[in-house]
């Protein structure tokens, strides 16, 4: 049995549905992969600090968030008092999970935690799109000079594997092109829209479901879906690009008539975000797209994601799943963490 | 570089789609994986056998079998008369590439084949549903007796990376149900049906694009499916089941007024292999099955084939690809030659 030692920065929705799948499923996957993950360090900057080098306790700590929100009186931890840079350089982790708020524009303060724990041999797991999408190549050049892994399928379709399927599976297909509805927030939105609601009604609606904030800017514009396709840009075809590289435009456009219009002709308003591999030169986009129905993304509704992968030797692949929620985006880490200790 | 030597069973279609593939690719799998695959042998009962430990001329070999229908005259070859086994136990290869004839209903020749291979040490890929619906425990296990790995993607949707998603990456989302639409003969029959056929002429349409045999039984009684539910249920689920308590009804009784009437009511009828577990029991079956519109399985027409796994962490995932052809199926091949020297 191999333990592995977590070290949790933020412990917001995402950790917590870490916290519940390692509580539900780790004797499982101790029995069958022989792996025993053990949270042991956390540090949120509203939320507190937890560590244990033996393991915190799971249970204690979902019912410390759930009845105090905040982390107190974990059994067996001390409360260190750390910021994520002190945990990062005082917890005896294996695995540094980044689990921050950041910045799209700047990637911190994330890039920043994420290059200390490489510095110090930590493996890294993140799910935050800004350091990926802006940093990937720096990041990847210190973390190979150090012999640790970055873990990053969370960061696009959240669990749905759409990186592994591109960066490994389909990475000898010859992938030309990259279509995706990568952003559940609008998709949400333009589904409402095309069973009759206007647009404010359907953002009020999603923002009521929590799947919009209140200011909806990084999903309706499509910045939430650019970084993603920066991301596939540079780790599936291996075409390091700028934001603005990113041919962009959002959904606050599109009115109930240019959804009805499309309705009557069969075909269906969706943000994809593409790209376009064209004699070595890639062409990337986020906008919205007027699909005909047969089209593999035309019938992908509410905030499912879904990702087509056309290839040389394979044609279309596609792949719908979820984009986002706690369990799932918890999962995506596990799978990062399979993937590095396999 | 990591030079591996691969020994192929049989040289129909699949064989010269990897042939090709390799033909094409194998600089920039060298390049980017350092690995280099020489198919050093070959024997196939009706066009020969071929043989150069240094890696068969590909572009010749392809040639070969399109001018003269046999391998001959090869450059650089020797031609030594061997059949299967005396190839496997002859050639110095490292993997053997199992791609013959077999009966569905014993899995021979192949399954002698196959373990032939694994007692020499020697990695077998096989894209034949029949030994591993029929064996695979057995098999698997004198594998690991000899240390050797058994590489399987194309026995299921071909190159499209249903059992890597099966077998890996959805593996510890807690997968309690599968649906595919996993024989792509049927669903180009129904999809044909769809559009006003009746079912002899939609079949008489699939015999003339080479899609079904001339005795079709195998795929429109639900055979071919049944296979595959087989191995997904062994492989993925860990339960290992026999054809016989599959529940498995083909698509010979739906008449065209069925499917006008399922149009009527927007449902869809389509030839679906399913598992469920509950209570730790399996329940197995391909039928056809008349689903709404929105279900994820609905709208995939024609040859193209696709799988639903339900998960408890994640939900459904959704899976869409090519279900069978030389180049889709060399592919798989690929993939687990990646996966065994990864």
């Amino acid at each position: 049995m191999e333990e592995v030692r977590l070290a949790l920065i933020g412990y917001g929705n995402v950790a917590q549905g870490l916290t519940q799948i390692l509580l539900d499923e780790g004797d499982k996957f101790a029995r069958e992969r022989g792996l025993r993950f053990l949270i042991t360090a956390i540090a949120d900057p509203l939320k507190g600090s937890a560590f244990n080098e033996d393991g915190l306790d799971l249970a204690g700590l979902l019912a410390s968030v759930r009845e105090h929100g905040v982390l107190r009186d974990i059994p067996g931890s001390s409360s260190p008092n750390w910021d994520a840079l002190e945990m990062i350089q005082n917890s005896p982790a294996d695995v540094v999970i980044e689990l921050s708020y950041t910045n799209l524009l700047t990637g911190e303060p994330s890039t920043t935690y994420i290059t200390e724990a490489l510095r110090r041999k930590k493996h890294v797991i993140t799910t935050n799109k800004g350091p990926i999408a802006l940093h990937y190549d720096a990041l990847e050049a210190i973390a190979r000079l150090h012999g640790v892994s970055i873990g990053l399928e969370g960061t696009v379709m959240s669990g749905t594997p759409a990186m592994s399927l591109g960066t490994d599976l389909l990475a000898g297909a010859g992938i030309q092109r990259i279509q995706g509805i990568l952003n559940g927030t609008t998709n949400y939105i333009l589904t409402q829209m095309e069973s009759g609601k206007s647009y404010a009604e359907a953002l009020a609606e999603a923002q009521a479901q929590g799947y919009a904030e209140a200011d909806p800017t990084g999903d309706v514009e499509g910045f939430d879906a650019a970084a993603k396709v920066a991301i596939l840009s540079c780790l599936v075809l291996g075409k390091t690009i700028a934001f603005a590289d990113i041919e962009r435009e959002g959904i606050t456009r599109l009115s109930v008539e240019d959804i009805e219009l499309a309705k009557a002709q069969h075909r269906h308003w969706k943000l994809v975000g593409s790209l376009t591999l064209e004699d070595g030169q890639v062409k990337a986009s986020v906008r919205p797209e007027c699909l005909a129905d047969d089209h593999p993304l035309a019938r992908v509704g509410g905030v499912t994601n879904a990702i087509v992968f056309t290839t040389r030797l394979m044609g279309d692949v596609t792949l719908i799943g979820p984009g986002a929620g706690r369990l799932q985006t918890g999962y995506a880490i596990i799978q990062d963490l399979f993937s590095i200790y396999s």
